[in-house]
């Protein structure tokens, strides 16, 4: 068998898993590399209820399940693999070096996620999952009739804390600095929100959590008001921590083009990239709508087109239908 | 209750189903309405062992089980609801006309589907699922080591031709015209294909089906030379169909601007159209990848990106990002 094969998908999560699921079904020789194991961020989610047609799973049982049926059509999975860098060879093909160790591929896809930046305090790890968490989205409904804290001042931070008040039965949201950086529009509705009569909202600024505390469960977070300095022990039922994402793409600057928060810039409607043969998906690339279904409908998409450039390499550099612009209707 | 809806989605498929579980479980007020029954032509598939993290399922099966996940989050769907005609009222919302019904809502996603075309011979609608397909990526593996048939003669169908030949033990392709229209790169790796000593692929010219036939499963096919007019029964264990196809947007000629194969037009990365408050998911789209996992991550960036018009309007007129522009990179 040939040294090189015809796709590397790097990282097995959900984006990565999928659209290896697609390119081993498809019968072109497929390797999935990943640097810890399968799965990414979502495995440390322990309730998941908006995938469509799973009533509810847990991270880690989809994943392996993910995984199962992936290695079925016969990709190879490697662990323990952190890609250092990549080449464009001169034969058109693409290098992926792992610490000592080269593979070849004439297709790559860079599925590399992105992590939920972290406030970095005591307690934040340990209660990931059981009342600390990233995603409104994924969660409030979790929090139903509870107390709920709520970090961050940025776009994302507000809409999520304002999803989080259509659940819980009180919402604080804490900011260490005294306005929020969010858009006008959004904070606007969030101060309107907390004005309410009887309204479930609280507002903390220049406040700051030092510490996530309880017992098996949060019962509390450690409040620090860094203008008097004064600490208070918080009762809440939950802790969501909206101050980022960071995307796994530090050792691609060079090879391809990042934004400045590091994101990977593709194509919309074909998540092509700079590089010929080089395809992006999921959480990594600009634009993601960083959800479950979405990073799956990602890594789909990347290996239904691939298979044009496969055919004709011209393809890269045909360009998105005039049809696919914003004007184009 | 206001009688007016936060989200209508016109159309109960893959990619309605996965925006309203998004809609409603944000607490939106969701209305589903569906022409026919919920699934689109999902249901009609047997066997699906492409949708990440499901093993194996049926496509009734996966209907039910997503139907009741949005019913539980309290989406409201009605059956029986074929949408004649959309009107962008002066107020900004949208009314949805269903026969003498009229319903309102802030925001219209339309995930109205798209129905492979048929041959219309007989046996074609009796054998569905049972060795008649529309979907080699779905469902050649179910043919391996069998002896198959495709019909048609555009870019499709000669992918999924050459798709099927890694599979199938025989593969004969039928086209009616005496040369493929499909690109010249496919068409020459067609060729080479069926040249190949001992080549598992033989094409047929100047040819049509006229009937599916057999007993419980596909045992032939009836085609006819359509220069001498000569019938032969020609035995096989399946028959694909790759004819096109066709979108369910008739009734939106004036209200959206439709391709010339009717596909709704669209910006691939916020999946807005022409009109404020429409959105478009799925296989209606253009450039959708028309797989059951693209649909469902459709409709589920549909659902995530109207929150950002719902809370300000103007957002519609933004434009894409130069990042996701094709030369962003």
């Amino acid at each position: 068998m040939s040294d090189i094969y015809d796709i590397i998908i790097i990282g097995a999560g959900p984006a990565g898993l999928a659209a290896a699921l697609y390119t081993a079904r498809d019968r072109f020789r497929t390797l999935l590399l990943e640097k810890f194991s399968p799965g990414g961020q979502i495995i440390n989610t322990d309730r998941i209820e908006n995938y469509p047609a799973i009533e509810r799973i847990d991270g880690a049982d989809l994943v392996t399940q993910m995984q199962k049926q992936v290695e079925s059509f016969g990709a190879e999975l490697k662990t323990g693999c952190g890609v250092t860098k990549l080449e464009k060879l001169k034969d058109g093909n693409i290098a992926v070096y792992c610490d000592k160790d080269k593979y070849t591929a004439r297709v790559v896809i860079l599925a590399l996620g992105s992590i939920y930046r972290k406030l970095g305090v005591p307690g934040e790890e340990e209660f990931a999952g059981s009342g600390v968490s990233y995603c409104g989205t994924c969660d409030a409904p979790f929090f139903k009739d509870k107390s709920v804290v709520s970090v961050g001042g940025g776009n994302t931070a507000i809409e999520e804390t304002l999803h989080l008040t259509k659940y819980a039965a009180k919402v604080t949201i804490i900011h260490r600095r005294d306005e929020f950086r969010a858009s006008r529009v959004l904070t606007e509705e969030l101060l309107a929100k907390a004005d309410e009569q009887n309204s479930n909202l609280l507002i903390k600024y220049s406040t700051i959590a030092t510490a996530v505390q309880g017992d098996g469960k949060v019962q509390s977070v450690k409040l620090k008001d860094v203008k008097t300095n004064k600490e208070q022990d918080y009762p809440c039922d939950g802790v969501f921590i909206f101050i980022g994402m960071v995307p796994n793409t530090g050792f691609l600057k060079g090879f391809v083009e990042l934004t400045d928060r590091g994101f990977i810039k593709c194509d919309c409607a074909y998540l092509r990239k700079k590089v010929p043969g080089v395809f992006v998906a999921g959480d990594c690339r600009i634009g993601a709508a960083m959800q479950l279904a979405t990073a799956i409908g990602d890594g789909v998409v990347a290996a239904m087109m691939l298979k044009q450039y496969l055919r004709d390499p011209n393809w890269w550099n045909e360009p998105v239908s005039d049809l696919l612009q914003p004007g184009g209707w």
